[in-house]
């Protein structure tokens, strides 16, 4: 039998995982031209995996002209001279003797880019639940147009010139402004501007954090949070989120688990996302907020709150900020513009203690010099003008009506043994198939009949559960929202209907989903 | 004698570096207050510097308000009661019991930003040689802002909408017609947009660096660049610039030097600026390119070429860059908008073998997810117009004349015993003033003058020469430039008439310059 070594409980699908090494076999000269390879039932057997699995795996094979079926004698390894179209996974060596083997040089494995890969090739018009971002139709674009152009006309020297670190003067100002409004009255010495929070968790990690310190995480969690911790080589620590309410327990980071990590372990950070964490959906209720401030308090870690999502609110009251809660300068508060408008625009904040934002600034300086100022000063006009508490309210409007017809739908359409959470505003909503199905196949199916969404394993710290998904809804219209999920309800009950007619055997705990 | 350890090899100053020992011996308690300190003949005496060291630590003390000098009795520690005002170096402890000490979390001992602080609190119309940056007086502004609203009326969305990684489309377009004009054939695979160059460095860094691997530098090398691989706690390793001429020996990077480093080490990375090095303004002659390409392909090691400089080019023809001598696919090429104009739009880029720009796309990714694209498109734009093009040609006789003052002003005032390097392009001229003199001293009182400039020991990797000075000159008139070099010259011919008097013993080597 053929040397392939599966994992289930890794963020790579299964016939990823497959296809890849079976590439690998080939280009390392294990199966040649003309080799015969099992029978996808004979190799879904001996792997403990189901046969869709490996006709997933051969299919993409085939398709690159590496494989070839032959009725009635099986199939086989592809010579070179039959047209073969290998698409490496690693790259090539280049210029033979003289060339560098750049893939050697990887600091890391590679990381792999697991969604867009699964949404690669989809058409153009897929209803597509992947990305949580926000609704272009609505872009403000002559409100800004006007503000850049205030800004060109009164400061162009001053903007195009270099910066300092710390952001642009007159952006800082304005978001001192909105902070106050927000119950955090912070100075100057307590924001420092970033391109976005992605870059926020970077300048973070890169500040505070060393290879092998220990870092708190939601499980799941904002992959590109994971993806820079470890990056630094840090090690993360998972936290159950509570997508479900069960007797005596608050849905949202599990509080008791938190508090059993910070006893068994040095932790330097907690990370979270108090509102409409993503992928989720969940927020933190108040009681949980405060029983994490006492937590990292008593520890004395201090705790990043990504507040990204954090004025997406579909309902009043809001509950307060992490940051406004904070008495004992505990709390790193990080922000963006990206998910309210504007996303092009690579422009975020830092607010924290004065100690913490020097260090930040000396990072960012190191990292790269500072953010766009012709970004930085459109934005201030943008904010002093109103423009953003005008867009902001707009946009949360519309949001929770996407939200509310996304749950509408929901309940319409899905078969009874999924589940889903009920988040207050965002971007994210969390689906649960029942046990047994995988995500990752589904998708499989369903970008076939145009509809896209991100898998839930792709989100998960450790011990992903392959039958979770998130659908990210604030991009697409209420009619668009209704007919995706109408599609994948009818590839999930008709892949339901095929097992309760026992035309499969009981299937094993990580099957996979025709 | 106070336990107080000077370290003549550090890029601080000796006179910062006593102010912040004896600080620090006050917040510890181990000075008190009422305690006396030395005399300043007396200590500099002990730790072998000049009484003027001590003097300018005991000044700046005094200032603070952490010392008092009392007539005929001594120096000694202020008490709490005589209007304090100590501004601590280190972040304070926040919020009592309960607050985090958030200067024990920092990752890394803090990086000295020593330039910043020795610049600081100058007057603002002091003729400053410290940065290079571009003459902002010749921005080309209005061409800037028709291209910004060509774009804000095409292409808004597409703009403003999130982007990919590796660059918005139109600019990787046209940087690939740049390139083919600078000899330099690309794919659209080769190529990738960043922040910048020390943003370039950054990634580059993530991508091939790992904790303790061997990093070949300049000596002295741009100072970002340091900081990038300390942070990335990558063993630096300097090879020396040769800025003057030695029978047998070619200017600029040492190549026998370098041969040796690789020699003797398992070598990741040779990190080189070619054209118009900052800080020296060497350049690398064509035959020491050659043969770095060679040493790079013998040792399998990649070379990153900073090619910031190269297009302020004073003289025809250009030496070619490493990057169009590369047959190997060896280099990565780095480049900027930043030293043309407007370097407060971030918007660099990155040439590279197609699996290099694999790995750094998705480093970029994890970092920041993309470049602001409003600037990536605007300057797209702009180089699709010629504007670029015309703006550089503009731009490099400015600088060419620039540089003819300067050198003009140095030969004219500069007394005999000083000599500084030929560019031939680039933004940065290196000095050195005779043995024995430290420039970091000369700047304290050419501050009082109303000039400033970068001490050289800031820019070097290891061996720092005290002696060494950095003059930018590119956006400085040549009015201007001359009045800097002539009050400069007035300094340095006082002391070495002081020095000629016999006023002084015999100065030590490391000795400090009144």
């Amino acid at each position: 039998m053929l040397p392939v070594h599966l994992q289930p409980e890794s963020h790579v699908p299964l016939y990823v995982q497959l296809r890849d090494q079976l590439r690998a076999l080939v280009h390392a000269g294990d199966l040649r031209p003309g080799d015969r390879i099992p029978a996808s039932r004979e190799l879904a057997g001996a792997l403990g995996v189901h046969r869709t699995t490996v006709a997933n795996a051969y299919a993409e094979l085939e398709s690159e002209g590496l494989i070839q079926g032959h009725v009635g004698r099986g199939t086989f390894i592809r010579g070179d001279g039959h047209g073969l179209r290998i698409t490496p996974p690693a790259p090539p060596v280049l210029d033979g003797a003289r060339g560098i083997r750049w893939e050697l040089l990887f600091a890391d494995e590679r990381g792999e880019e697991v969604l867009s890969r699964l949404t690669a090739a989809a058409p153009e018009d897929a209803l597509s639940f992947v990305m949580a971002r926000p609704a272009e139709e609505f872009f403000p674009v002559e409100d800004l147009q006007t503000c850049i152009n205030a800004v060109l006309r009164r400061e162009a020297v001053e903007v195009l010139r270099l910066g300092p670190s710390d952001g642009y003067g007159p952006l800082k100002e304005a978001l001192i402004d909105v902070l106050r409004k927000d119950g955090i009255p912070v100075k100057d010495e307590n924001i420092m501007i970033t391109d976005g929070c992605q870059q926020s968790l970077d300048l973070i990690s890169k500040a505070f954090v060393r290879p092998g310190d220990s870092v708190i995480l939601e499980n799941p969690a904002y992959p590109g949070a994971v993806a820079i911790f470890n990056g630094a080589r840090a090690r993360c620590l998972a936290v159950p989120v509570r997508t479900h309410a069960e007797p005596g327990a608050a849905l949202g980071m599990d509080i008791e688990a938190l508090e059993d990590t910070l006893a068994a372990n040095r932790v330097k950070l907690i990370v979270v996302t108090p509102d409409f964490n993503n992928p989720t959906g969940m927020s933190l209720p108040m009681e949980s907020r405060r029983k994490l401030l006492e937590l990292a308090a008593r520890h004395q870690v201090p705790v990043v709150e990504d507040h990204i999502y954090g004025r997406l609110y579909g309902q009043e009251p809001r509950v307060p900020s992490l940051k406004q809660l904070d008495r004992g300068d505990l709390v790193i508060h990080i922000d963006s513009f990206a998910k309210v408008a504007f996303p092009g625009l690579r422009v975020g904040w830092i607010v924290a203690p004065a100690a913490a934002i020097e260090r930040l600034r000396v990072v960012k300086q190191n990292t790269d010099i500072h953010t766009d100022q012709l970004a930085q000063a459109s934005l201030a006009e943008f904010l002093k003008r109103g423009l953003f508490t005008k867009h902001v309210a707009k946009m949360r409007k519309i949001y929770a009506l996407r939200l509310a017809a996304l749950d509408e739908a929901l309940r319409k359409y899905m078969p009874s043994g999924t589940r889903w959470t009920k988040p207050e505003g965002g971007m994210c909503l969390w689906l649960e198939l029942p046990p047994g199905f995988d995500a990752s196949e589904l998708l499989i199916h369903a970008k076939e009949r145009g509809v896209l969404f991100a898998p839930g394993r792709y989100f998960y710290v450790q011990n992903p559960l392959p039958n979770t998904l998130r659908l990210s809804y604030a991009s697409m219209s209420e009619k668009e929202i209704a007919r995706g999920v109408a599609i994948l309800a009818d590839l999930l009950r008709a892949e339901m209907k095929k097992r309760e007619r026992g035309v499969r055997r009981a299937e094993r705990s990580r099957v996979a989903l025709v």
